[in-house]
């Protein structure tokens, strides 16, 4: 199978055109992609650097790269344009449709997308960040300013999505690790009573929580099927209990993680990515 | 000036159609728009929702939304685009030229950007994450494994950069505070002088440092002009002296930071986003 390079062109971070390339690329699944990103291609000069590479990969590769682009300045398009691939416009797709359908001209100012928001912006995520980090694993317990609590056994996915939902999100997302004893009382700790709305919990299938603490501890106490059988056992049987909301993280990325839980909840974002 | 609701639009999380929508939003400065996401409509019944919830708001606020659409199925697309609204269709933009180039149909399968990839990819994530929590802040110091080491006073955006970088990109990132002991010496940690060449500083203009350290202590010693002062001129002089490459985030976001750093030091990524 022959491979392609894909150019994601940006004149700022890259990040769109990534996630843009990415999502399209994952459609054609045989298909073997070699990514480069090509950011902060925000003046003439750079913007010939970048045809000159595209063209190089062409000229290598024998076939011509895919360059999915968020370039905004038409100047710098339209030498980008000029290379030896197959240029996907991102802003020249959709800001017409959405210039006729606002009646007003956009300002095709370099991307603005990634750049600094306001200092209010930026203090909400760092808050929420710093939180994440200070409320993880049943430390800290500052659950009055929780916008959600995570419940789980260790291992199920808790600290990723506590700091992807502050990253992405601002969203003040706490955790609380459920210990043996927990698991044996049966009943809810006592810390998280009161916030017992606040609680969201994140369960996995055996099967896979085994293969990821292998990963951690191989061949313990910690990693075994038994183990890892009766800790999900008693924490789901919690959380039935309880009748706390919860999601089985086994087929899940983080962002899905974190997308289903903010959309199960109505938990409020603070922040727009 | 009047308000038009967007709608993300996903047969999966939504990140894609957000992060498109948002790219496009920035472009039109002036209007105010309200976000919506409507994620996972991956069915014929949450489709016709979806286009009720749109026309809803077409009438309640006599304007039709903008829908940012990342649909990837024709029967569910097909409902969407019935709704009352501005349709812009991410996959029908440019999966047909993506067709042409590469000669081949694409899956039309449900969204599977943000879906969970394969287990070394989920523990390569996962790993760069755990890393970066324990090597944040001096504390753990096992640059050993670090891609990259970050240096700056506090608040210069180090931590929430490294916890980026590794959900993200997958990359081993570790952080180091300066203290006030290290600032006075002006030379050089000695923890980190073996790892010299992993060295990347963050830097912060003197009046932007003040106002996120009042943020956390106000009227404190750590938070006036003179301390703050003196920390970035003794800092900015050790990294000079060190020739250590440094980025001033004053105007920068965490994305932006993060996308500098692997751009100039060519750190591989371990995960595409």
């Amino acid at each position: 199978m022959s491979r392609r390079t894909a150019f994601f062109v940006s004149d700022q971070t890259g990040v769109t055109a990534e996630t843009m390339g990415h999502s399209l690329m994952t459609q054609f699944e045989g298909l073997e992609f070699r990514p480069v990103t090509l950011p902060f291609v925000s003046s003439v000069d750079k913007a010939h650097e970048a045809v000159a590479r595209i063209n190089r990969a062409a000229t290598e590769e024998g076939l011509r790269p895919i360059i999915f682009s968020t370039l905004v300045q038409d100047e710098l398009r339209d030498i980008v344009l000029t290379a030896n691939g197959l240029f996907l416009d991102f802003f020249g797709a959709f800001v017409g449709p959405l210039e006729r359908e606002l009646n007003i001209r956009s300002s095709h100012r370099a991307g603005r997308a990634h750049g600094m928001a306001d200092l209010a912006g930026y203090t909400a995520r760092i808050n929420a960040t710093n939180y994440a980090l200070t409320n993880d694993d049943g430390t800290g317990g500052d659950y009055a300013h929780a916008d959600v609590i995570m419940v789980g056994v260790s291992r199920s996915g808790k600290t990723p999505t506590c700091l992807y939902m502050a990253l992405q999100y601002g969203v003040f997302a706490a955790n609380y690790p459920l210990t043996d004893d927990d698991l044996e009382a049966g009943t809810l700790p006592a810390r998280l009573v009161p916030h017992r709305r606040k609680l969201y919990a994140l369960t996995i299938k055996p099967e896979r929580l085994q293969q990821i603490r292998n990963e951690r501890r191989p061949e313990s106490r910690y990693s075994s099927r038994q183990q890892v059988n009766y800790e999900l056992r008693a924490a789901e049987a919690m959380f039935a209990r309880y009748s706390i909301p919860s999601l089985d993280t086994t087929e899940c990325s983080i962002e899905e993680i974190a997308s289903r839980i903010l959309n199960t909840t109505g938990i409020e974002r603070r922040l727009r990515p």
